[in-house]
């Protein structure tokens, strides 16, 4: 944890925050905190700040904290996620906020299993606290939109354009040979969207799809990777392009 | 599994396999293999290939095999990882093999727990089979050398230049600047030593002793990962540097 998120409406008068849960004891048992002592804080999608210690007992850390004018700025990446199976996805809610992403949309695609839908993995009771442990590991504060999609087409003509708006779209495939670096080239400045296809890949028609609504192709190179390492490899690619 | 791999001394005359463990039911009860059907080989640390299914049983298929002349290019990365917690190191085996190293060097560092070292997780009785794993995903048969350094100095000082030779050398720093693209630039024929620190990051004397044996430092950006995501990360961005 290298900053600890709190909800807003956990700041009270003249910027108290009373902690009592994990993050008392993460103060208490790892950072040793002490009466004095000052640690960085921040709002659940708003600002960073910190807070320094003024009573400390056996579960509880009461801190006075201050914060910065502005909210970070959104990571500009959104990341579609054909849903990999529960065990893959539980896994990948943390790294992927900590590489930063503005919205996450799991889509459903021929090669996913439907069942895949109905698991715990989904729920925002599941996926909330693995993205703010990833927020909290790379600082920042801005919590990721997630959206399911059950259905790839109605998703890709009819949502897509009011989640995501103009801006690069990408589609990882390892049929192709572009280069995230080139493909990205000098459109620095626009919000890209991610597409990340399922363990078997894209079919034809998710991949005519996809071309149809201007996602291009860019390829990870010869070496067929599983899912979750294909995710991260990619964000941060497409993260290092646009840097 | 996109290849299944083979050990050398497994192919009988006329290059005739006979599988009988887990490959066997991959091939069985995933694949559905029967005589006649054609799988991906490879021989470990040797060429790729095809088998031709000459008989199925419950438990075991008998495969007639072709390989090509020639091994795989070994992968043009090597890696230099400090010890992550045994847990995180278990995990790395596979998407590292996966993502393509000729070596992993797994080293020491000030902010690496000692008693990390003394895990089953660096025998090669738990990380063979995960490379294994890898390199089946990768449909690679280059099984990565692996060395254990305990000691980090002598490491760096008296064993680096034996092990990698010349070529580019680049340390993951959170506190740098430099880019993974702009530090492999026009050397892109070279191979590359990527050094991935601790999850505190190196410190001053470490970050010195890289800096005094030619590391460049890159960085990933203003976001701190966690070790394993920050590893799979660098060595994507240097595979695509090197593409």
């Amino acid at each position: 944890v290298n900053l600890i998120l709190i909800e807003r409406a956990e700041v009270g008068d003249g910027g108290v925050v009373l902690l009592s849960d994990a993050r008392a004891d993460h103060l208490l048992n790892v950072l040793k905190i002490a009466v004095g002592d000052r640690v960085r804080l921040g709002v659940l999608d708003g600002p960073c700040g910190s807070g320094t210690a003024t009573a400390v007992t056996a579960g509880t850390v009461m801190l006075r904290c201050a914060f910065a004018p502005d909210a970070p700025v959104r990571p500009r990446v959104d990341l579609i996620l054909a849903l990999p199976r529960p065990k893959v996805m539980r896994r990948l809610w943390a790294p992927i906020a900590a590489l930063g992403v503005g919205r996450i949309m799991v889509t459903n695609a021929s090669r996913v299993e439907r069942n895949y839908f109905d698991t715990h993995v989904l729920t925002p009771a599941c996926y909330r606290p693995l993205l703010i442990e990833g927020l909290q590991q790379a600082r920042d504060t801005r919590l990721p939109d997630v959206s399911v999609h059950r259905q790839f087409k109605p998703f890709i003509e009819d949502d897509l354009d009011r989640l995501t708006g103009s801006g690069l779209r990408l589609a990882g495939d390892p049929a192709a040979t572009g280069r995230a670096a080139d493909a990205v080239g000098k459109r620095r400045d626009e919000r890209v969207v991610l597409a990340v296809g399922p363990e078997g890949g894209w079919n034809d028609f998710e991949r005519d799809l996809l071309s149809a609504h201007r996602f291009e192709r860019i390829s990870l190179g010869p070496r067929t990777l599983r899912t979750d390492t294909a995710t991260i490899a990619l964000l941060a690619l497409v993260h290092h392009a646009l840097a």
